[in-house]
C-alpha cells in the first residue's frame, strides 16, 4: 500500500510518500513544494495545484493523508492555509485518490505515542521509524512523513480488524 | 468591460456578471453554485471548481472580484471558506482572468456609501443600480453583484485617473 502525507501551507507544502508492506514502512520519496512570497496568491495556488497533480501522477498513492486544521491557529492563517488546502484536495479528487485527515494530536499519538510531543521528538521518531540517515528538513517534510505514518498505522488497524471480521 | 463578482462559500457560491459601458451597468447573468452538505468536501470543492471554470469560459469576464476574508469570522468558517476560495482563485488563474479583492466594508461603501449598511440596504441598492425587477435571492447572489459593482466603481476611478495622466 502506498501512502502520501501532506503538510499543507502556502509558502511550503511538505510531502512524503511511504510504502507499507505488513509492518514495514519504507520512505519512497519526500520533499517540499515552495512558492515565492512576492507572487500573487492565485499564482502560488496554481503552482501548488500543478505540483500536487504531478506528485499524484508520478507516485500513484492509494491514499493521501492531509493535516487537519489547527483550531488554535489564528483566523488569517486558517484562511491562507485553507486556500492552499482547497487546491490540494481538488488535485487529489481529480486524481481519484481518497483523502484522509488527521489532527496534529492524532499524528503525535501515532508517531511518538504522546499527544503533547515536541516537534523535535516527532522528527527523531520519523527518522527512526523510516530508517533515514537524518531528520528531513524543512520541518514541513518531517511533518508530512509523520502524517503518512499516522495513516499507515490507522489503515493497518482497520486491516487487522477486518481480518477478524470486525467493522472498523 | 465585463466584470464577474463572486461571494465565496462551500454550500453556496454567489456569482454576478455585469457589463459596464461608461457610467452604465448592466446585469448579464447572476445566480449561485450550490453543493450538498452530505457530500465529501473534496467532491464539493471539485463541483465549485468545475462550475467556476465553466462560468469563466461562458462569460469571459475581463476581471473577477472576490470578497475578502471577514476577519471577525471564526477560525473554522475562515478555513472552510478559504478552501472554497482557493479553488475559485485557481479556476480564475487557469482561465487567465485577473483577480481583485474587496472587503465587505469596501463593498458597502461602494454600493450604499455607508460602511455599516445592513444586508437589506445593500440588496435594495443592487436592485436599483442594476434596474432589476426584485432583489436577487439567495443573499449570496446579491452580495456577488454588489462586489461586481464595487469593482466597476473602482476600475472606473482608475480609468478616470489614468485619463488625467495620474497614477492610481
Amino acid at each position: 500500500m502506498r501512502i502520501m502525507g501532506i503538510d499543507p501551507g502556502i509558502a511550503i507544502v511538505g510531502f512524503g510518500v511511504l510504502d507499507r508492506r505488513g509492518n514495514h514502512l519504507k520512505a519512497v520519496e519526500y520533499g517540499s513544494i515552495q512558492t515565492e512570497a512576492d507572487l500573487p496568491t492565485a499564482t502560488r495556488l496554481k503552482q501548488i495545484y500543478d505540483a500536487c497533480t504531478k506528485l499524484f501522477r508520478v507516485f500513484q498513492p492509494d491514499v493521501v493523508a492531509i493535516e487537519k486544521l489547527f483550531f488554535n491557529r489564528n483566523v488569517t492563517t486558517a484562511f491562507t492555509v485553507g486556500q492552499a488546502r482547497g487546491v490540494m484536495m481538488l488535485a487529489a479528487e481529480e486524481a481519484g485518490v481518497p483523502i484522509t485527515e488527521y489532527t496534529p494530536l492524532q499524528v503525535k499519538m501515532a508517531v511518538v505515542g504522546y499527544g503533547q510531543a515536541e516537534k523535535k521528538q516527532v522528527q527523531e521518531m520519523v527518522k527512526m521509524l523510516l530508517n533515514l540517515p537524518r531528520a528531513p528538513k524543512p520541518d514541513d517534510v518531517a511533518d508530512a512523513l509523520a502524517i503518512a505514518i499516522c495513516e499507515a498505522h490507522s489503515s493497518q488497524s482497520i486491516h487487522k480488524l477486518s481480518k477478524w471480521g470486525m467493522k472498523s
